[in-house]
């Protein structure tokens, strides 16, 4: 107990000295408009035009291909949606599996659900807190069957569709490596991004591996549209379709209604899309104050024992979107004593989500063994990362 | 040829004169903000609230609740979200068949199959332009078994769930004898009011026979949130677990991310609802404006041969969403010609959808006759319905 208290009040001193002076109550992350963001929400309201009508997400689309590299970008109602889609259009079906890693949050999971199919639980590593390539090789050397039409689980017979990593607190996954599995195992791989708007692998943005990849911009998110989020892809075949099947697969025309297959009511509106386009306008200051501000985390826990700030992997660099500390492995049983301290002095802080398959309606999903992010769920704390810190 | 040009001269002519003088080109239905939209929306940004945080989804909820009578209202994304969950919260499953006017938008439709359920086309009435439930009860006494567990249609052996009428641009369908047949035949009645808001049955605000029914806040409609809808019951029960499912299935916790069932990011976000809040202040006057608009409508057109404006049923009080010209039997062939003149001298028109069993993913869903749906299709004319024409 006395090592206990000592190491908890070192951590929240070391968490207070990077805050700002005088504080009282400090978030997550939360949103900043230092920008555009009234004059071009005013613009929507003083045309009429909120809904579907309008330029901003045109633009917000443009803006977003622009900075990730990717040929088209198509803006959505929410990371969650532009998931649901992106998995649609590598052909995901009813009772296909989709690999997708245990430590992740819902909505990534969820997403494999709506389209009827089964996720399949992977292990992470503790180098990027994502999915782990090497170890997921070795799986499905010993459970997959490679056919002419495609992958297939010899246990559980379904095929196996698609894999699904997500770049934990914004850090990106291995994507090399990974890519290599992919192609051996035939497996279309679809990158959630939603968490790394602003993170690169190897000098490329995240979201450029697969043939999909999607983005969020939920109010917590490094940019925000109040609730929003994208499809990104190289393939201007499939951008087209994932407009037309989030727009209600409504065929152009005049005024007649005719739609071409099942769609959807995905479409991000104008005012949205209005605020976006001021956010993306501020996203390179973001990035660099959210450096600063994990510069600042790393000096301040550089002396604190039994815990480290996390680093992004050598191979990235990450947007730092939420800050993380790891506790040491023989620390791990302080991590809800170090939230409750956290949280009890206006210090919002908060654990890694609960793995995927301790979740009911998970439970008997298939699974890998996943000892790493076991571990790891029990080691991160995230802390305050705003933008404005 | 004669009788033609003299009667799409007649009905342009009328349409003009209801129309502001020296237009250039009106639209169908375009948002009016006149009220507090600024004002609201800037405090969302002043604030930094625009997304899951913030007052003025509850209070949207709130306004919504009152002003239909409903016990409680759930904000969501959209319409189509609405329904989806309204659905799903009635049991709707898999392979379940779900009774729907042929002659609907196509989120109606859509909707049912997300739940992976099949849609089953019903006729309409020319008295509501909505569905006709006299002719529902006799098909269903043909086609349908009653079990203790619920309805079967005996050709399909699938399980009859529900019925979805929709209030088509706002006129109410005969809600009574339709609630008549959902006792007699064990079907959830879930009304798809999206188009009447503001649309009153025998003295009732529309989504009150349902045990769910749904609003949509498209950019089109009466009032707009950008976009938007929202889930009305008086099932507290329903209520609370709509509010649950669409927010994620999270069960509230100062920092822990446990989900206990599969949910959806379905939640409005707080800007969005900051709009709905100004709009529903001015929901009383948009709906005066509209009604004077009608009665513009029905004087201009009492003397132009072979069409007839719609007017609401004497049962109902309209919204008059859309107004709608109906054309005279014999008429019929003129629409397109009519639809071509008047978006030529820029009045937007358009005519009922197509059909839902003509679009290709739909031909091979079950249908009663539809023999009026059919004609009606043919003969209707939707002209512009603005607040503040």
């Amino acid at each position: 107990m006395t090592d206990n208290s000592f190491a908890v009040a070192a951590i929240i001193d070391g968490l207070k000295r990077c805050l700002p002076a005088g504080y009282k109550s400090v978030g997550l992350h939360e949103p900043c408009f230092a920008g555009n963001e009234w004059k071009y929400v005013k613009d929507c309201l003083d045309t009429g035009w909120v809904s579907s009508v309008g330029k901003y997400v045109d633009l917000f689309e443009k803006k977003l291909a622009e900075y990730t590299g990717a040929k088209r970008a198509v803006a959505v109602v929410n990371g969650t949606a532009a998931l649901h889609i992106a998995l649609k259009l590598v052909g995901t079906e009813r009772d296909d599996e989709v690999l997708v890693p245990a430590l992740t949050f819902i909505a990534t999971t969820n997403a494999i659900t709506y389209c009827g199919a089964v996720p399949h639980f992977i292990d992470s590593e503790e180098r990027t807190l994502g999915l782990d390539p090497h170890k997921l090789n070795d799986y499905l050397r010993e459970i997959a069957e490679v056919r002419s039409e495609g992958c297939f689980n010899r246990k559980t017979k379904r095929r196996i569709r698609a894999v699904v990593p997500m770049h934990t607190f914004g850090h990106p996954v291995d994507l090399d490596p990974l890519a290599e599995v992919c192609v051996r195992f035939k497996l279309d791989l679809v990158e959630d991004a939603a968490e790394s708007l602003g993170s690169f692998y190897k000098g490329c943005h995240t979201g450029n591996w697969g043939g999909l990849s999607t983005l969020s911009f939920n109010g917590n998110k490094t940019i925000t549209t109040g609730g929003g989020g994208a499809i990104i892809t190289n393939n201007e075949d499939l951008g087209k379709l994932a407009k037309h099947i989030t727009t209600t697969a409504k065929v152009p025309h005049r005024w007649a209604f005719y739609h071409d297959q099942i769609g959807y009511n995905y479409r991000l509106p104008n005012i949205n899309a209005a605020l976006g386009c001021a956010q993306m306008e501020q996203l390179p200051d973001f990035l660099a104050k959210k450096r600063m501000l994990a510069e600042r985390y790393f000096h301040e826990f550089t002396g604190i024992q039994g815990v480290r700030v996390f680093r992004e992997p050598e191979f990235a660099r990450s947007n730092y979107w939420l800050n993380t500390m790891v506790l040491d492995k023989e620390n791990k049983m302080y991590r809800d004593v170090i939230l409750e301290a956290a949280n009890d002095c206006g210090i919002a802080t908060r654990p890694a989500w609960t793995l995927m398959y301790k979740l009911p309606m998970f439970e008997s999903c298939p699974r890998m063994d996943v000892s790493v992010a076991e571990d790891l769920e029990k080691r991160i704390i995230n802390i305050p990362s705003s933008v404005f810190l």
